[in-house]
């Protein structure tokens, strides 16, 4: 897998990307686009300046401003604080570039929770609200800025994300999406963060009561959360609700996976099966192996689960896995991070739209 | 399986017993017990005349008042109202059966929630404020009162318990106690109504997303649900955290099963499976079937899942299952209900306790 190029610290915060230099507040002649990167958590927007596509990728990128801010998610937090938060975060970035509002050209939005074109036509009228009628405006889900932070903004590939939750989302060359998983802990995201905890947990409480075998997790996992009996785990699993509470976990399975622990080996080798499967799923409905199965394809990998570069890596795995089907998928660490893949699918979606109107 | 051997009206409500006539207010010379059974969603208390070990139980049972209130889970709505619900329905079903407090010798309280010794001590210390020194007390997992209800307040079996949780209890001749399950979704009932559900809005998501086969499950969820696309199951799912209001779709997997539907045939396998597991482990635990694995024991099914009675039977299966392994398990359903049973309890722990006394 190609590893993440460097880090650079922006603001003052820890980013990851190709970027060699950031410059605060000198504006641009050519123009700026924005990125942002929202979800449930955070929401990022970036500045960049607009270089045409006789402009390569291989020169430093310039980020001319980084703006942070809360949950932008309208199904977490509703419509009217969701449309605050972007329009407060796209402000603060455009501001810290120096640059004017009449100065954007393009604005590409990636959100979390927006999973249908109602959703996106939604965003868009907010959008215009703000910006004049010349300025391009996309939205889409954020697995699409993962996606980009792999590929460098161009919109073809799978990304494979797998946090707290797990999807895997596809672009195909004629611009078909397809998605799998991403539905959540009820609906059986088994190949999460929180499925794998959750599992983890399961396993505890059956070691116990006499269902499953014993296993090392009971007094890793006991110890960590600071209980001193298996049935206080069943308190402590419910008393809050919080998914991402529950897929901290994940790093006491790989620690008793690397000690032999069958158990937790059972448990990752059916996360990294799940995890695979919804990849294939989006590869087949797209063909994004072309019609002999063994087309290339981008596969970026991106989420704590995936990054584990532990013994026992889970990324490593589901690649394997994906690969013996489809050995055309080429793995890619994030180049950027997604707020950066958003911009520069906004310069894309940009040039793409002016070509298209003159040839 | 022996059936329930009559339905009885009190106060407008259907109830189970054997119970053939309900005296109201009359009072009785021999004093009374009381018996509750509670749980998240109602609780109920009976009052019962005592009667000594020389009367048989085959004689028709006397209740002489029955009430019922809300939830008296102490984990669910609090130490304090969990205290004054269970207060009031006593001093309720006390007042309606024409009997003083004074002439209350023995109460026995089943209720959800209490899990540990802390629990059943805490509870008791309530019951101290209301009875006097003499009046025996007895707190005790609401799972006990279900095992009465079928051994008629012997406390020696297996209880398996399949709603919209699922747990299996047992009581060994030696009086140790076991339970297997009982530990929500998060950490795997899957034999519950619940377990059974999620799993099937789970593959009506794997047949959209391209993960998992086709299956009828999807057209007839759908349907029920009133939703046009498999997408919108999602924001249905996680629209209400009820877990009831997953459950309930139990009777759509039954008949996608019934229709011979692979999907939903696999579910309720492997539902079997895991109900037995939680019964065989318990049986096992306590060595309830003896010493060559094939001694007698009673084991109480419970619960709408077990109850289905259609041509896919659920409890049926599961009965099979553990007869496999354990050739004495005697499956009993409910002859009375939970209170009932809990009242049965009262008057043989209180016989018990004074024949220690006074042998």
């Amino acid at each position: 897998m190609i590893s993440m190029e460097n880090s650079v610290e922006i603001n003052g915060e820890k980013g990851v990307g190709v970027v060699d230099h950031y410059e605060k507040g000198d504006g641009t002649d050519d123009g700026v686009v924005l990125g942002l990167d929202g979800g449930a958590t955070s929401t990022v927007c970036v500045c960049m300046p607009f270089f045409p596509i006789s402009e390569s990728l291989s020169k430093p990128l310039r980020i001319l401003a980084r703006a942070v801010a809360g949950c932008s998610n309208h199904n977490s937090i509703g419509e009217t604080a969701a449309r605050i938060t972007l329009e407060e975060v796209m402000s603060e970035a455009l501001s810290k570039s120096g640059s004017k509002l009449s100065a954007v050209c393009a604005v590409c939005l990636c959100i979390s929770g927006v999973n249908h074109q109602t959703d996106e036509e939604k965003i868009v009228r907010w959008l215009r609200d703000i910006f004049p009628s010349h300025v391009k405006l996309y939205v889409h889900n954020d697995a699409i800025a993962a996606l980009a932070s792999g590929t460098m903004g161009k919109l073809h590939g799978c990304v494979l994300i797998a946090g707290t939750g797990c999807i895997a989302y596809g672009v195909g060359k004629d611009g078909r999406e397809a998605r799998a998983s991403g539905v959540g802990p009820v609906l059986g995201d088994w190949g999460s963060g929180y499925g794998i905890a959750a599992r983890a947990l399961t396993s505890v409480i059956r070691a116990y009561d006499g269902r499953g075998p014993q296993t090392m997790l009971t007094n890793k996992i006991l110890k960590v959360l600071g209980l001193s009996s298996p049935d206080e785990v069943i308190g402590w699993t419910y008393a809050d609700p919080s998914w991402a509470r529950i897929a901290a976990l994940v790093p006491e399975v790989i620690s008793c996976a690397e000690a032999s622990d069958q158990v937790a080996n059972k448990i990752l080798d059916d996360a990294v099966q799940e995890l695979a499967l919804s990849v294939k799923a989006v590869v087949k409905r797209l063909a994004l192996c072309g019609e002999d199965g063994n087309g290339y394809f981008p596969l970026v990998m991106v989420g704590g689960v995936l990054e584990a570069n532990k013994s026992w890596d889970i990324g490593k795995e589901v690649v394997k896995c994906i690969k013996e089907l489809f050995p055309g998928a080429s793995p890619i660490s994030p180049q950027v991070e997604p707020a950066v893949g958003a911009a520069l699918l906004a310069r894309n979606f940009f040039i793409n739209d002016s070509e298209r109107k003159h040839p």
